[in-house]
């Protein structure tokens, strides 16, 4: 297929909230309250929720950016991109990537939502989340429904209000919704125990899909504290081989038979193995632990329940059919640092290569269309959605790489332990 | 190829160390201290090292044990097949299942050694450690030369000492020592320093192979206290994904080109996945990191340095292109319980249908034949090391499963909590 003629959903994007974004959606009764943007005296900005400071935005805001000032900047709204923030700016953005539609997971919360669920007061902090998920799907993706697939953030400190807040966003249309991949590393029961199961009915009885994207457990894996960040960021996929082998094992797959679980930004190459692996250890084990599901093995289960995703993954594409084809979605990462934006069309289709085109279909964009609800034909001609239409609206952005300035920390190195103390404080805690 | 014209060198399997190992090995002055085997009032079983008791050996020792009986047991020596600790019957075993030769890594010192590093007296420590390393190479492995590839432990609380024990052994003829996968773990330096460079040096300077067997952290990776046995089992392989992207941005592979390094029990069907991911963290990151593989990429470090080893893992093989077919191993694992014994050769050549004859040559002996040093045909005549000959010769080896009785801990599941308490109590330090 050429690269002009793909159509492309990514299920895995992130937006940096706009400092306003809270002003036509909270409660009068908690405006005063409501997370703000302030600046310290260095001049960085950052939002603050009760007397919490969310961390730097840092290398989750990087687009257009030289990687040699990758760092913990960009820590000021107006060293980002625009499209990082501003939703108008972000089509034009998508639209310069050849970018259909995008999921647009959260950042100053983090990524399920975790700094509200600290919160001191709860009543506040419900009003702040349905605030949160009213701008997110009425104002940000509301502006251009044929351009986002809207993802909610969940109360997560009580099942049975995830359960209405479930509810309450798929009556706006909203089918996908931020989860953490490990709630016991938040401080909350862990999958094995029935405790969320008002919140995994709520998603079945409203077909919404369980996004769980990595690093959503706030647990950094750290190999040593000595390691330089390289090593922190390769690993982090295997924060998704960690929730998949304990999703497996959980209650959840038998007891709501219709859940769907996406892992996001957790790769695929490593699927295959995984599915093996789990499937050894059901046939060599199960015998003595007492592992049942029901006559399957864990990748049979595995294919009916979850969903993955990629942004560069030639492996994982080689052994599609291992991963399972009808689950693989790709995603663009923008504005992180593992991001292919301005490029992502000409990286993906040197990945697709060789793929039928059918397949092709399933993996750009049929299969998250059809996981998420999402249908943008509807709105936008299908002939106006692909790279090739969307690149031509775009001629007049720039996309060329333009300096923030000295990177904060110094730039060079960090290793595992200045990362944890400086830009994720509770990331030590695991 | 046929089954039986298979000849397998296995480069990971277990030795439940005998009750009598230390008696013609250990200096008189240290004899009442050495360690040894008592029995508790529950009848079982357990090896004493000054005031430590060893860990059950459990799931080490299950091999012809019926899987429903896994568990805590076996912990008594008369519970296990006799060539789990006997090795006239260890051979009988190999033969039975056509296995030529074999790695046999510790039990009760832990994989690299880690009971005696924790000892109180140092002094009685290094003459342990030595004792051990006498009886593994000169007794157990000496006394079938052309069946076993001898490995060392090392004293390491000392890299001085480190590096005097790997001479000594090479000196030998041993050229496989087994090291930790993270020795930060284990409260010593991690691998990013120079403490260790004196034992690096020894390996090069005398062609030793440093093997890192999963679990060599004592780093259970724990991803619910509430998660069933199977989670726990099913990530331990991640052990050697994180030891390999901690390893890469070491100075290690820049300060010692000739350094080789075997991720034991690692398994293979990630390792595209992880050269991936590592090539692409490096070339998105490096400008601001300030990694450096003088010039080459992750993956190329990769192929000078690593060695794989698998048990079953048909992912891993239909991509063995990307592992790296001259460093791939295949291992065996008896008498463990993820071990295909005694039925190996059927299964691996399941997994290597297709392959072509040479490759399959490089993967079932010639790759670890070359990277230990080990010259089997000097002693035996190839055509007796196949399958098939061996198999000839144990006719009346019984390999019919047997029941050892009820299980300790009751058998069913065991939650990570339940197995880290009991079994392993340093597991959770992590």
């Amino acid at each position: 297929m050429e690269t002009n003629d793909l159509i492309l959903v990514s299920v895995d994007d992130h937006v940096i909230e706009p400092r306003d974004m809270f002003d036509a959606h909270i409660p009068d009764k908690y405006r005063d309250r409501a997370p703000r943007v302030l600046v310290d005296d260095n001049g960085d900005e950052y939002w603050l929720f009760e007397d919490e400071r969310a961390a730097y935005m840092g290398l989750n805001a990087v687009a257009g950016c030289p990687p040699e000032e990758y760092g913990l900047s960009p820590t000021r709204y107006d060293q980002m991109r625009p499209g990082c923030y501003d939703v108008h700016e972000r089509v034009r953005d998508m639209n310069a990537n050849g970018v259909l539609a995008s999921i647009n997971f959260p950042t100053f919360p983090h990524f399920c939502g975790q700094l509200f669920a600290r919160a001191k007061d709860k009543d506040l902090a419900i009003n702040v989340v349905r605030a949160y998920n009213d701008w997110h799907i009425d104002e940000w993706c509301g502006s251009y429904p044929d351009r986002f697939i809207p993802c909610a953030i969940t109360p997560f400190w009580d099942p049975q209000l995830m359960a209405d807040e479930v509810r309450r966003t798929a009556a706006k249309g909203c089918h996908s919704v931020t989860f953490s991949e490990n709630p016991e590393k938040l401080g909350h029961p862990g999958l094995h125990v029935d405790h969320w199961d008002p919140f995994w009915a709520a998603c079945v009885e409203t077909g919404t899909v369980v996004n769980m994207h990595i690093g959503s457990s706030s647990a950094m894996i750290v190999t040593s504290l000595d390691a330089p960040a390289d090593v922190s960021i390769a690993v982090t996929p295997m924060n998704s081989f960690l929730a998949l082998c304990d999703l497996m094992w959980t209650p959840i797959f038998k007891k709501f038979p219709g859940i769907k679980i996406a892992l996001s930004e957790g790769g695929i190459g490593w699927i295959p193995y995984a599915l093996e692996r789990m499937d050894y250890v059901y046939e060599h084990h199960h015998a003595w632990t007492g592992a049942d599901f029901g006559g399957q093995r864990p990748s049979d289960v595995f294919h009916e329940h979850v969903l993955t995703c990629f942004i560069d993954d030639a492996s994982g594409l080689e052994q599609r059919h291992r991963v399972g084809v009808d689950g693989i979605m790709w995603e663009c990462d923008y504005p992180h640092s593992d991001s292919t934006w301005p490029t992502s069309p000409e990286l993906l289709s040197k990945s697709l290569h060789g793929i039928p085109d059918d397949e092709v279909a399933k993996i750009t964009h049929q299969n998250a269309m059809r996981a998420y609800q999402f249908d943008p034909f509807s709105i936008r001609p299908k002939e106006q959605c692909t790279v090739g239409a969307l690149r031509a609206e775009a001629a007049d952005v720039d996309v060329s790489i333009k300096s923030i300035g000295k990177p904060v920390g110094g730039g060079g190195a960090l290793t595992a332990r200045q990362l944890a103390a400086i830009a994720r404080p509770a990331a030590l805690d695991e």
